[in-house]
């Protein structure tokens, strides 16, 4: 169904289709818009949950991860200096290095970060991936339990079937029910109805409803991702604006996909259809609005589309 | 409508809805999917009818533009340095400097010209804005025509009011029913039904159904595109391996825009409903080959899709 709207003055320029689904604990959906058990591909959203069987395993407590540390594993993070020193940071705890992260490279999402790199001579690496927290978590979780590192991407390793076993258990999918794929960063990327994804993050924000292994995995994972906000995304970026606006969990992810967890009880799952990014964050603050959560319209959530000259040329409508 | 799907692995992620439509020279549509008579916000795809103005008021002969030159007025180019050096021959032609230029700026769209600027101290400037040889060659136009350069991008300028008349003559509509906007780079923008950009492709690409003065212009800019097709966007682009690949002209602009047009008096223009320019490249292909020209799928054309260690892991799929 139809989300937003981009006018541009008074030109319809652009329309972002799309489903949301608030859901609870024990997996009720309380709200929807679109086909609630139409699948979604988690993307990075699935990242809160994939960084919990470094803690379960008692990986995160034997390297004593910091909540620094604990939360850029749960990163789509900006490459700024603070992330990239965590990520290397967990990277020297496990032992390993650098080249041990099979997650590709990219320069830093945070545009000044990668000026100043490539100002400073440097070459982007698989450290200033944004999804080098994970892969660091990863790794760390690999060499606590005794898994080859050199081979954790794939999908028969036994990390990867421990995640796609708690991606399933979290948010209450049958593992045969979770449909697999592989991520931009060369990990399983998992699909799965979108009611499960809300549903998942309220269990991950209030523990309501997981098994005690999970639920108190997700209680450090929570507290790390809400003590450290900046760790999450970084300047400026959506995740982290959320998170310290309201007492949230806030987890996006490529393609449209945005997964929000509330202490009360509730989680609420977006997926625009198109895989637009930007239509996300507007439509969770529209739906979080009804659910009484006011966040500022400013910055990522700014509905205002701006010129290279700063000026507002135009805006996006919420439709739903 | 549906044009096309993104899949990865066996989950289906997102879908794009858009428009296309085949019309002549006349203006008679010979194929559509979606509405035709839908209006299009033109973006970029306006830059080659924008640029007519340019040649038909005499600025370029007066100032021996150059082939490359007047290229580069029609371009959304990656600001590599072959472009920018022709916008700032363009300037210097004009006795004008980079200050007068008021399109904004950003990093060059080239990512190793980006990369290149920082590591050699610079900054993005007006100049790098993928918009500047279509500012340059504006800002010339008004200088061999006397009108004042510091408010050239204001609608009420004579050169905007003259660039609103070009676009509406070129593709058959009247004056009236151009929308007009803000373009990203300040200067103003156009929205008219899908039919009649698609016609005003076909006119540029054959001269036929225009009037003399403006017949005379399409001929000297589209010889221009197609002599110089790095020029119009640059290394890797859509609009340049198109040009490369066959006898067309093509131009593409923001939010899922793409016109084309043939010697053989047709043109063909996309409009993807959401924006994703990542599907507008691959549904002209498959509708460029219903008309008998076939493009290589490699490159910008391509409809793999790849992680960040270049493995493939999806596809984009055409549905229409």
């Amino acid at each position: 169904m139809p989300l937003a709207a981009v006018r541009r003055g008074e030109i319809l320029e652009s329309v972002h289709r799309g489903r949301l689904v608030v859901a609870d604990a024990a997996g009720e959906v309380l709200r929807f818009a679109g086909d609630p058990d139409g699948y979604v591909c988690l993307r990075s959203a699935a990242k809160p949950i994939q960084a919990l069987p470094t803690v379960f395993t008692g990986a995160a407590g034997a390297y004593a991860l910091t909540g620094e540390e604990l939360a850029v594993t749960c990163a789509s993070h900006g490459g700024e200096p603070r992330h990239v020193a965590a990520v290397r940071s967990i990277l020297k705890k496990a032992g390993l290095s650098e080249r041990h992260l099979r997650c590709g490279g990219h320069p830093p999402l945070h545009a000044p970060s990668a000026r100043d790199l490539f100002r400073s001579g440097g070459e982007p690496s698989a450290v200033h991936d944004n999804c080098s927290g994970k892969h660091a978590g990863m790794l760390l979780a690999c060499v606590h339990n005794g898994w080859d590192v050199g081979s954790y991407r794939s999908p028969d390793h036994p990390l990867q079937r421990l995640v796609l076993r708690t991606v399933a258990r979290c948010c209450g999918a049958k593992p045969e029910e979770v449909r697999i794929g592989v991520d931009g960063c060369g990990v399983p990327v998992f699909a799965l109805p979108l009611r499960g994804l809300a549903a998942g993050f309220a269990r991950l924000a209030t523990g309501n409803g997981l098994p005690e292994d999970l639920a108190e995995a997700a209680a450090r994972v929570r507290a790390a991702m809400r003590a450290h906000p900046f760790m999450v995304a970084g300047t400026g970026r959506l995740d982290t604006e959320v998170m310290r606006a309201a007492d949230l969990i806030s987890k996006g992810g490529a393609e449209g996909v945005l997964a929000v967890g509330s202490p009360e009880g509730w989680g609420l799952a977006v997926k625009v259809s198109d895989g637009a990014g930007r239509a996300a964050g507007p439509a969770a603050a529209a739906a979080l609005a009804e659910m009484g959560v006011k966040l500022p319209r400013t910055g990522a959530l700014s509905p205002g589309i701006t010129n290279r000259s700063g000026e507002v040329v135009g805006a996006l409508e919420i439709l739903f």
